[in-house]
């Protein structure tokens, strides 16, 4: 049996559509261990059973360490463990702490944190679910970002937040990496590519500047290109998945920083070689350099343990 | 066996990737008979000898009836019968007819037709196979369009050609058609969505608005909304499919109204309820109503004929 520091206060769940991750978490807020599991919210059926199952493998032995639990992300969706209502932008960490909704591990509560929702004036609203903790995280872990920052988290559904005084004021989210699957693998232009290219970052800057300059022209016109270039020759097929990534991170920047609050210092958080990509792509914007953070959600959960003090 | 009219004088063929029709066209232009089949350029392996066999099946009792044979489309590709490289714009009949290249069908010569290719400031270039003669076909059958006009050809690939005085200047390729069958089989947006949903004119027009009114967040951006508006149960998911076909439409029509020459009339050329679809978006962007031709193929490949009278 693995004995535990006595002053473990946390445990943090991050538990998201294809993946959890678990984290001990100290009265400092530091990570003391992590477990990880491919069991995501979108893998699991069979409901509550299956989720509580998920812990009973992965932190079994964690049943009886920490104080609290809390957990974000997809775990809180239609399809995860309960669905949690979303909390409304502008939100802060004791608006999602009060927003939380309780289910039971074997006799013991795990909080299941809120997603965040943000009506707009153009009409749809956004959501997001796990990223408002990671926003939380950064301010704790970049407390110079808390008074207004544009926080950037690229991804499959990338998210755009603006922060002021410590408050998610407003989001949107942005398709950009599923848009790359799914043309890769789905479309004509996935046919010239090779199935495991070279990373060409010239191509990736050439796609990126057709977004800047001509993005008027439009996605649905531009994306052609990434044919025409294969086709006749003027970019390698194993240039084009990169030109095809460039196009589109391109168009994401163009619209992104047209809506942010320009006076907001940008940041990136996330998994670092798509930041160090995002980053290149800003720079070409006139953008940068601009500050990376990692994975912030155990910053996240703890902020909002914090401020749940009482409740948790 | 069947007896032709004596005035038969071409046999034109409109060869697609996924589907091929043949028709007997007669000394006026006039199509006498038609035939189809399914074996488009892309479904067919063994090279010319396929190609050749294709036609056996199909019009093998029409192989001594006309002068000449011509065809166009995706049977000149790089996986065609044989690769017909593309002429460039500007371009007219003359200039497709003198492009065009020899295959053998049992001792007959068919003349495939080249595609169009256009180099743009914007640097890429772009292509099209089959439409060119589409367009032709279209000043053949209402010459009035033949001195300024802008020839829409919605689907898979939409085309936007620019006609002044009966040549080809200029043309755009979206790829609304296929973002809509990839987004909808293959991405987060096609979950909520029935296999069979219902036609939503209302759900469609407020897709196409949403692109005309906000469309600089970017489609990446709006894209998202098909799921947030059907996750938040703003609208059925009955309604989704063509509250996305709509802002597809609405972010082809946005970019290519804005590239067009405004002073050319718009028609529109293809498939007569695509074209209704198109031609509704068209009115909630205050043009219209809008002329809408059918297929045209026959009329131009009977045009080229005419032009190419000394080579065919």
């Amino acid at each position: 049996m693995t004995s535990f520091p006595r002053e473990t206060r946390l445990i943090g769940l991050d538990w998201g559509s294809s993946s959890l991750r678990a984290m001990l978490i100290d009265e400092q807020g530091q990570v003391l261990l992590t477990r990880q599991s491919t069991q995501g919210a979108s893998t699991l059926k069979g409901g509550a059973a299956a989720f509580s199952a998920v812990l009973d493998e992965l932190i079994g032995d964690w049943h009886a360490t920490a104080p609290a639990i809390l957990a974000c992300g997809m775990v809180g969706s239609q399809h995860g463990w309960r669905e949690v209502p979303y909390a409304a932008c502008p939100a802060d960490a004791s608006a999602l702490a009060a927003g939380a909704v309780d289910v039971d591990w074997r006799g013991r509560a795990v909080r299941l944190l809120p997603g965040l929702r943000c009506d707009t004036e153009a009409g749809p609203p956004d959501v997001m679910r796990g990223e408002e903790t990671q926003v939380l995280g950064a301010l704790e872990s970049a407390p110079e970002l808390a008074a207004r920052s544009c926080i950037v988290m690229p991804g499959t559904h990338s998210k755009w937040a603006q922060v002021i005084d410590g408050t998610v004021r407003s989001f949107a989210t942005q398709m950009t990496g599923e848009l790359f699957a799914v043309m890769r693998q789905h479309s004509v232009l996935g046919r010239l590519m090779p199935a495991d290219p070279a990373h060409d970052l010239l191509s990736f800057a050439q796609g990126v500047r057709a977004a800047r300059d001509h993005g008027e022209l439009g996605l649905p016109h531009q994306l052609f290109a990434v044919r025409t270039l294969g086709l006749t020759g003027r970019l390698a097929s194993e240039a084009l998945p990169d030109y095809l990534s460039g196009l589109l991170i391109g168009h994401e920047l163009r619209a992104g920083l047209r809506a942010r609050d320009a006076d907001a210092p940008l940041v990136l958080l996330g998994e670092p070689a798509l930041c160090q990509r995002y980053a290149k792509a800003l720079d070409l914007f006139g953008i940068g350099p601009v500050q990376v953070l990692l994975n912030t959600a155990a910053a996240g959960l703890w902020r909002i343990a914090q401020v749940a003090r009482g409740v948790l």
